[in-house]
Order: C-alpha cells, then sequence, then structure tokens
C-alpha cells in the first residue's frame, strides 16, 4: 500500500504484443500518462503508438526492465506462454498481468508456471470491444494476486475505471468472460436466425429490430428470475413452464424447416428441453434444463 | 368506419377457450366494460371469469352468435380448427379473431378456411405471459382482413395498446411471433449455460447477474447493426468478424466439454460459425453467418 502511494507521478508499464487490443491498451495507458514501453514479436507493428509516445524496446527483456508492471495481450496462452516463458528471470519483483483471452483452465496453467518462478501475477478479461478500452464503458476483469492489483489499481485503471477483481482464483476473469460470452453467442446466434427467418417470412431486418429489442428489454429482469431458481436448485415457473416453452420451440422449428434453413443450433437447444421434459421437468421453470446441462454437478 | 363509431357503448365480444390465456383475455375485455360471452369445450374452467360477469354459453355456437367480435385462444390450431370448423355459418357476418398460438403457415392454412367461408378473419399474437395481457405492457399483434381489424380496434385495445396491426397475410403476426421467439430463445438457452458453466467455474447466480446484464445491454444496437447487415447483405464488420468470435465460440466449447457440461445447443452454432467461415466470411462479421442459415434465400 505504501508503495502504491509513494509518487502521484503516472507508474511506467510495459506492453507486450501490439496487436489491435495491445496497441489500444499501449494507447488508453499513454492517454493516462503513463511512461509506456512496447515491445512486440515481429516487427514493424505499433508505429501509432510510438507516435504518440510510446517507447520500442528492442527486445523482450528490455521491455520488460523497463517498468514494475508488464501487460501482455496476444492472440491466445500459447502464444503469450511462448513470449512469457523465458521472461521468468527479467519479471522477478515485478507484476505481470495476463490480458490475453483464453480459457480458465489455461490462466490457471500460466499462473501455475508464475507461481513456480515466483512471480506476481494477476490474469485478466477485457470485455469490451477494442475502441472502447481506456473509456467509461470498459469493462475489465482481473483476478489472481490480490496485493499486486492492489499496489497497481490505480495504473489499470487507465484501461477502465473501475478496474474489476474477483477473487484470488486466476481462474476467475477467463470464467467470468467464457460465462457471459455464452449468454452472447447464444443471443447472437438466435439473433440472427431471426432476421433469417423474418426474412423467408417476407420481413425485413428494419421492421422486425423493435420487436426484437422489446425481448432484449425483458432479459434482465429473466436473469435475475434464473440466478434465483439455479442458485436455490428450485425451478417453480412463474407463468411460463418448460413444456409450454419447448412447444414454442418446436413451432420455430417446423417454421425454420419449412423454409429450408438451418436449424442446427435450435435443434441442439431442443435436444435439451426434450431430454429435461423426459427427465420430468415439463412443469418447471425453463431455467430446469441446467439439470439436463450440468447434470454431473 | 361509421359502423365503428356508431355507437360510444363498449361492443359485445366473444371468448372461445378458457386456458389460462382465454381467461386472461376475457378479464381485459370485462375490465373494460365490454359485454362479454365466453365458453370452454371441457366444462367446469372459468367460473373466475363468470363470477367477473362474463356469461357461459349453453354451445359454441351459442357463444359466437352472442357477439359481433368472437376471439378464440386454445392450445394450438389443430384445437382452434376442431372448434371452429362448425361454426362457419354461425360465423357469418361477424369477425373472428384467432389468438391461438402456432406457425405462420397453420395461420394461412385457416386463413383460407375462413375464405372459403367468405368470413372476415384477423390472426393474431400474443408476445407477453398472461398476467401482462390487459396493461399497458401488453403488445398483441393482428394480421389479416384489415377492414376488420379498424372495425374492432376499439375493443382489441382492451388487450394492449396500442394494438398492432401489420398487414394484410395472415401469416404476419405468428411470423413475427416465431421470429421474435427464435431471438428470445437463442438467448434463454446461452442464458441457462452461462450460469451451468459459472457453477461449474465456482461462481454462483446471483454473482453473474450484473455481468450477464451489461451484455444484455449491448443487444438492442448489435440488432441494429445486424439488421442493416442482412437487409443489405453487405457483412462489414464493426470491430470484431466472424473468425475472431468463432474463437470466442470454441474457447466457451473448449471450457464447458472440460466441465463435462452438455454442449448441444452451443457445438450447432459452431457448425454454423465452421460453414460461414470455410465460406469465405471469416473476415465479415459475425451477422454474415445469414448466408450460411438461409443458403438457399
Amino acid at each position: 500500500m505504501k508503495q502504491a502511494n509513494k509518487t502521484t507521478d503516472p507508474a511506467p508499464v510495459t506492453v507486450l504484443g501490439l496487436g489491435d487490443m495491445g496497441r489500444s491498451l499501449a494507447r488508453a495507458f499513454l492517454a493516462a500518462g503513463h511512461p509506456t514501453t512496447v515491445w512486440n514479436r515481429s516487427p514493424g507493428k505499433g508505429e501509432d503508438v510510438v507516435a504518440l509516445g510510446a517507447v520500442r524496446a528492442a527486445s523482450a527483456e528490455e521491455a520488460v526492465r523497463a517498468s514494475g508492471l508488464v501487460v501482455v495481450c496476444l492472440v491466445d496462452y500459447d502464444a503469450s506462454d511462448a513470449v512469457l516463458e523465458p521472461l521468468a528471470e527479467a519479471l522477478e519483483g515485478r507484476v505481470l498481468v495476463n490480458l490475453t483471452s483464453d480459457t480458465p483452465a489455461r490462466s490457471r496453467q500460466t499462473a501455475a508456471w508464475a507461481a513456480k518462478h515466483s512471480l506476481s501475477y494477476l490474469d485478466g478479461a477485457i470485455m469490451v470491444p477494442v475502441d472502447v478500452v481506456g473509456t467509461a464503458e470498459a469493462l475489465v476483469f482481473h483476478s489472481g494476486d490480490r496485493a499486486a492489483f492492489a499496489a497497481h489499481e490505480a495504473t489499470l485503471k487507465a484501461l477502465g475505471e473501475p478496474a474489476t477483481y474477483l477473487g484470488e482464483d486466476h481462474g476467475l476473469a477467463a470464467a467470468h468472460d467464457m460465462a457471459m460470452l455464452d449468454f452472447f453467442y447464444g443471443a447472437m446466434g438466435g439473433l440472427v436466425h431471426a432476421f433469417a427467418l423474418a426474412r423467408a417470412e417476407g420481413i425485413d431486418g428494419a421492421s422486425l429490430v423493435p420487436y426484437l429489442n422489446t425481448i432484449a428489454a425483458i432479459l434482465p429482469p429473466i436473469a435475475e428470475l434464473t440466478a434465483v431458481d439455479v442458485d436455490t436448485r428450485t425451478y417453480g415457473n412463474d407463468g411460463g413452464n418448460l413444456a409450454m416453452m419447448a412447444a414454442g420451440v418446436d413451432h420455430i422449428l417446423h417454421t425454420a424447416k419449412d423454409h429450408h434453413l438451418d436449424v442446427s443450433h435450435l435443434a441442439g437447444l431442443k435436444s435439451v428441453t426434450d431430454r429435461a421434459i423426459a427427465e420430468g421437468h415439463g412443469s418447471s421453470s425453463w431455467s430446469s434444463i441446467i439439470e439436463v446441462i450440468a447434470a454431473d454437478r
């Protein structure tokens, strides 16, 4: 704590990896006044952030040694592990923050490597697009070394404020990322399928949008009710039951098949509702499908 | 028009079918002051609406002959066709509104039967739960006979205001219903899967909800961008491209499989993204998957 408050000058920070997201991170640190050192494996990337004041290091090791906080953001953990492994000695006494996107299992694996080398390690997840990083809307998760987060929270806030710390388990940031994307991609699959079905029925996308957005509006209260159901494992229905809703899924499937649309996504869902009903959840709430999805938990 | 304005007294209305939704419709008409006649195939149902002032008819034909506007709401079109077919003569000169939920094809089939008997027919869809019918939040679609809608709009507003008329094609109400539910069930499948994945990672539902709701909040602007993409069939990406997003789907799939979760729904979606990428849409927007979903359109 004392260390974090020692100076009011923005602390130096290093960014390894200058893809779209890495450059966006560097820009956010520069905009907040942090002396920023950058490095990218293949040369020629990141001229834009150098023009904004970033210092390009000649090697990854030189980049690491320039700052007490080292942020890495690469395409996946195969890439970040390859860059980090030779740097264990250089990283000693510094804090490493890995914002690369991958699974919780890979986060925990890299955390185990960091622990072996007694490195301070935070694993994070950036939940917003490149152009939102550094703005008030940015949501960035961190998990792992609590003291490291406390010491560098002021710097990490340059990416999005507040910086969100989720807990000591290094996998938590990626786990929240995965769960949020799981909901997102379910919705995004349904969204495009809805437009395909509407088009087949002679309805254009622009006409459908206001109605789709009435659906989007009811999702937050439904998410709250669903959380109660799944946390208590009681699935009392509030209005609609699973059997009734599964009949709705059937109607959509028939309509989509009549129009020769691909139904892979919906058919996968129907297989889940069919099994849940077969297991006696027909008069329970929709959320009871979790008992089929996570049957051994 | 003249006919609709002839009187300011609430017009009589008949409700055929006294399941949860039919009773809710009758209550809404009664609450708006309409003399309401009700009938249900099996006896004993609807004592509650009779207690509120509804008149129970001894037969479906007697119920139909009691009002100029006849609303039917049954479990599906097999049920509503069975009730309506013997009533063609009794329905002459009246307006029939079918609010039973089924596919657009079934709506058009019943419309063809009505046309054969020269009946005025509206086909509708109730887009809200039973307890929302008759409130300001209620969304009820109507499609088909435009003059019939105009003549009875004032009465239909008792169910939800405004009453929404979508066009002359009798399938339009059900088609909008199907498209909206397509989006809804995609999101609802992803929602419960997200809670299952979070639980497997040690995150409870209540903790996850605020983050899921940041996802719900970005869906309306995404729906608007997607509508432009699909209407113009141009899929320029705004930030994230399909290949990058499909990698996200892969990460979720791996994480879910590691935890032995059912992945039918997600795997169906992945088969769609895989094919879209194989067909050259990797650097297009996510919405380009519509070209695989609706390949022959």
